[in-house]
């Protein structure tokens, strides 16, 4: 076999064979095929597309790529929840403890932030001592005893997607469903889940910019998780407007411990139940919206937070913070951003608040780089609301007070004022089964 | 300015600017771009192909690449004859000293044989003492005396080409119209001519398989010569049979030679006497049709070959071998190839009578590779003669008797024989101005 002949059937429109795709992401994994064969070949898929077949078999071969993980161990059905990434996206930190809660095993391997969008396990390490590496004894008795725990991917899961990603982000090749599907895929299946709930973000802050896209995209990837066994479903969310009020690492973390006592922000709760009833649905308890009720009882009940002060002092977290939010360390400044008109919010670049943060030093540009825990933004107003001349519309946090005046910038820029109410958008825009 | 953004424009059906095209091929010579962003582009060229003026620009980019010649110093018209690469394909040896013996300069710089087609040098090198190597000031001086030189390409012409060359014939991007007329042109306008005339070859053993393409071809590369201020002319010439009977080094030197005695082979004949028709006439000589007239007149007076034994004689060649081509040196074995049926010959496979020929030692698989001057193959039954059972339809030649077998396979599989006469195809599809 050789990978020339894979790139011209490509090229010509035909459906690559099961042992081509293998052939090619076995070439990616050992270096064997050279990059300029890759992109080659990413950009007549960009083009020509793949098959659903056809892109089943690269989510497989992405998967047996590298590691994988045995769930078996655990008693009882394994869900979770996937979002295909966003800004202020702090959804896991509360669903997780939901369904925790109500008995059904959350075995979560998450990732860190980079560029405008945060991670799961940055957010968690903004908790004094909570220890995101467990091992594999660890995380399954813990899961087994409290019903949930949450690492960072220690593990080399799906190295051919991080090759691949990386000559995409290069060869403007990105864009292209079945790599998108495979990618996501890929990694998520190395897990050994019973159950997933896609969150795939459309909109200005996410891949998918439109809806329709992201709605062919969410059902590529049901399609892809069932036909390897999985219980899939798929959520369409708005990623037009960030999700809550607060973006950055701490601000999120109190702000999903305020969401587990009932008080948290209306868009951000609607979310979360939706996407946890959900979750139990998949695992059997009912319907989503019997599910959505249950998710409810356990936030009123305090079993929800309770379940997450449990899991943060089990890998070593200080849970006096959990229930005291405002004992987590500030950040040395604030700084107000006022609004220099009058008018409704409109749509906002979600994307530009994400950078904002990172400008303000909650997030990353490169792996390497330090995080400032306490670093971000906290709105005042979102879309829609009205705001006057000279109102704060945000308040940005940082220990570096050098950085405020160009993140402010960047958010005012990203934030459209308007004389007129903008149109309701909805949170979620469907569900794909 | 950056590679990716040049790839999403081309990507999304965007017209590259002047500016991108020459970042783009400096990027390519220098270095700086790396291969995976190259051969990506080439992928979205070969799906979005590319204005005339982006052609233009690219070819002109590629000239510019490497060194360039002055042939200013060069007395009268400067005609040159450029084929796109053929099998059994002598006519440089035939039509250059017939415009020269005309008074029509040709500096001649010419490649050598890769894979299954020749090189003009490398059958040069056939004749002992042949120096393919002058010095420019003997190169001019040589054209101003005798009107013609010819010489390989020592210098570094469009180096740009090289490197996207190698890339695209791994990455399956070579069958791209503005790719091939942009490599094409790039290297020919490198030199310093005034006319040029295309012999776009199409069929079995060209780039180009059919005679729309190689028309469309045509057409481009003659508008960018032009746009170079070139006086341009392309003829569509049939290459799914041999030129001639001869394949192989020597072999070729001496169908050339009986050809400038008026003893050719009909096709390669009239090939010729079309091609220098009209160098002469771009020479201003008259009409293609008078410049046709003028070359029989120096092929039945003996000044052609006089003028190609005043050329070899001039670059240190035995000019003896010129004056009487049994003093070639012969191969040390020579292997019939005989007919298994009774039939007609119809089309045959070109490139594989190429590949034959290179099999007995005639042609190089890497550019590194000794070349025996005697191999090859003379035929002795073309597309639409008869051949009996048994009967012997070519003669193979080499030093080295065990490749005769695989190689007889070789061109026996390229050969169709069948019942009826197969219809007269032309010579000539064309010419473009």
């Amino acid at each position: 076999m050789r990978m020339y002949d894979i790139i011209k059937k490509k090229r010509d429109g035909g459906e690559l064979s099961t042992e081509e795709i293998d052939f090619f992401i076995r070439g990616v994994t050992d270096g064997s095929i050279p990059d300029y064969q890759i992109s080659a070949l990413c950009m007549a898929i960009y083009y020509r597309g793949m098959s659903v077949r056809e892109t089943c078999d690269l989510t497989f071969a992405v998967r047996d790529s590298g590691d994988k993980t045995d769930f078996s161990a655990i008693k009882g059905i394994r869900v979770d929840k996937h979002s295909t990434g966003g800004v202020g996206d702090k959804t896991s930190l509360v669903v997780a403890p939901i369904v925790a809660a109500l008995g059904v095993k959350v075995a979560k391997m998450s990732g860190r932030g980079l560029g405008h969008t945060g991670g799961t396990v940055d957010k968690l390490e903004a908790i004094d001592g909570f220890r995101t590496t467990l091992s594999e004894e660890e995380f399954i008795a813990q899961v087994n005893r409290i019903g949930l725990a949450i690492v960072g991917q220690s593990r080399q899961f799906a190295p051919a997607d991080k090759k691949l990603y990386a000559l995409r982000d290069v060869t403007a090749t990105v864009d292209s469903m079945p790599l998108i599907a495979a990618s996501i895929m890929g990694k998520k299946l190395a897990a050994d889940d019973d159950c997933i709930v896609l969150d795939v973000k459309t909109g200005s802050g996410s891949f998918m910019k439109s809806v329709e896209k992201s709605r062919e995209l969410a059902q590529l990837m049901v399609d892809i998780g069932k036909s390897a066994g999985k219980k899939m479903v798929a959520l369409i969310t708005n990623m037009d407007r960030p999700l809550g009020y607060a973006i950055g690492n701490s601000l999120e973390v109190i702000e999903a411990v305020e969401t587990l006592c009932g008080r948290g922000p209306a868009d951000f709760t609607e979310v979360c139940l939706t996407l946890a009833g959900h979750m139990l649905s998949l695992a059997g308890m009912g319907t989503p919206e019997e599910g959505r009720e249950l998710a409810k009882q356990v936030i009123a009940d305090g079993r929800a937070l309770k379940k997450f002060a449990e899991v943060v002092a089990a890998q070593g977290g200080d849970a006096s913070l959990i229930e005291d939010p405002s004992k987590f360390k500030k950040a040395k400044y604030e700084y107000p951003v006022k609004s220099a008109v009058s008018g409704y919010i409109h749509g906002v670049d979600t994307e530009a608040y994400g950078l904002s943060s990172l400008m303000l030093g909650a997030g990353r540009n490169t792996a390497e780089d330090a995080i400032d825990y306490s670093a971000g933004i906290v709105l005042k107003k979102k879309t829609g609301e009205f705001v006057q001349k000279g109102e704060t519309i945000a308040v940005l946090y940082s220990d570096n007070a050098t950085c405020f005046v160009a993140a402010a910038e960047k958010l005012l820029a990203a934030t459209a004022v308007e004389r007129e109410k903008p149109a309701d958008e909805p949170l979620v825009y469907g569900v794909v089964v």
